[in-house]
């Protein structure tokens, strides 16, 4: 199975992304809602879980992980790779970093995400690695979750707090915006809508699909055990809110959760 | 030491009335950053964490506990007081019904809270029990807790959010509004404004500290031991977000927080 972990619900839209590629194949998705969000906390909490999930997710039978949440990608991809040195691990940054780049015509990057994703600087310097001609302007955008979770997709609040976010990179002239939070591409008509027709909004999670497609051609013997899966299955470590608006508005269907939380072991 | 928990920050205004009637005593607060919010969580999570907290508390020498999270307050303040039947355990709902109820004059009353305050019925329940005629509107306003967090406590955005959130129970006439949540008084000027002067606020902690008050001046041997704790201690299970403003916000200086998860084991 493919192995996908996210905070939350947000990793939903990189899962569309791939079911979009692969259709045939099998999810295994975490959700760490008893813990989320991860945008907000330390860089030690996030690099733990995510190990914790990764560990998990490997003992379910994931043949490769997929880290949906750019927060974890952002502090926990290396750590990660280098503790599970015989697994296929993909990240948002990593995954769509020549895109990214590829996409700019007048080197001015635009990058939008959770305080910590912004914090730790890790797109800045992966698009630096690549080009350091680039101009990168990056905001973090905190409410940006909880209207989402909240179901606030649209309308005038989120217009509001869109356009109060989105104005210092507006001003800079960017010709690509990344939307760097997996719950921010179901903000995107809003995004759009701000930013104007001329600047291009990318959605790592694209990337990332594509990228994984690439690399299972090269290496069918893992896409072979992937397909060993029988059906997709959805865990979350705590009943998610408003899973079913958000399931509708990422996979416009409904999934059966599995609400688990592995990694706490003492129950009432 | 008074021992006061809530799912992150927000219980410092509670931390606050409490410190305004007992200048002498000593506090250990313990917010749970590392798995906020409770209030969009499941009841036996609110309980598992409320109870893992308690103990902990205890361990640490509290003498009375004090659940400053409405969200507790409302799923675990009942399995609390039957789990520690020789604890002295205050909790925002049983604390503050009588002078809600006492408050209105036309028997109409607006509660608003977190998603899980508001589902488990617990202030309907309270207030239905002391006085059945009272007619109750309630609303979940599960923004305002991240909109407090990122420090939003006035201004464009969050008089539309709050407008948005108040309407229905404006268009109730009530002349009451219960802040069935512990971050909801540093909005108290915004909502306020939308209410109208007419409508009495009020922050259930206020009533909590004064209960607290006459509880201890009828067990002095209990304010006593108190007494014997040398210094506040501030504790968070993870690193909060936004901790100088909203400490600033609450208690007007600067606290040195001990970053702990005591429910977490194992580290990298």
């Amino acid at each position: 199975m493919i192995g996908i972990f996210d905070s939350g619900v947000g990793g939903l839209t990189v899962t569309k992304e791939i079911l979009k590629k692969f259709p045939q194949d099998q999810i295994i998705y975490f959700g760490d809602t008893a813990r989320l969000p991860y945008g907000t906390k330390g860089a030690d909490f996030v690099i733990e879980y995510s190990e914790k999930i990764t560990g998990w997710l490997l003992k379910k039978d994931a043949k490769i992980i997929v880290i949906a949440c750019n927060t974890s990608s952002a502090w926990a991809s290396a750590y990660l790779r280098n503790a599970h040195k015989n697994t296929p691990i993909f990240d948002m940054i990593t995954s769509a970093t020549k895109d990214v780049v590829a996409s700019t015509k007048n080197k001015r990057i635009g990058i939008i995400g959770t305080p910590g994703t912004i914090e730790s600087g890790a797109w800045e310097k992966s698009i630096k690695a690549t080009d350091p001609s680039i101009k990168i302007y990056s905001e973090a955008c905190p409410l940006f979750v909880p209207l989402v979770e909240m179901g606030f997709v649209r309308g005038p609040v989120t217009e509001k707090v869109a356009k109060e976010y989105l104005k210092k990179i507006k001003a800079k002239n960017v010709d690509v915006l990344v939307l760097a939070c997996t719950h921010y591409p179901l903000l995107e008509s809003v995004i759009k809508k701000i930013m104007g027709k001329k600047v291009k909004i990318i959605n790592p999670a694209e990337a990332a699909a594509k990228e994984i497609k690439t690399f299972l051609e090269k290496n069918p013997e893992i896409e072979k055990e992937i397909k060993k899966g029988v059906a997709h299955e959805f865990y979350f470590s705590d009943k998610p809110y408003n899973l079913e608006k958000i399931t509708k508005l990422c996979l416009n269907k409904k999934i059966n959760p599995i609400i688990k939380d592995p990694f706490n072991g003492t129950n009432l």
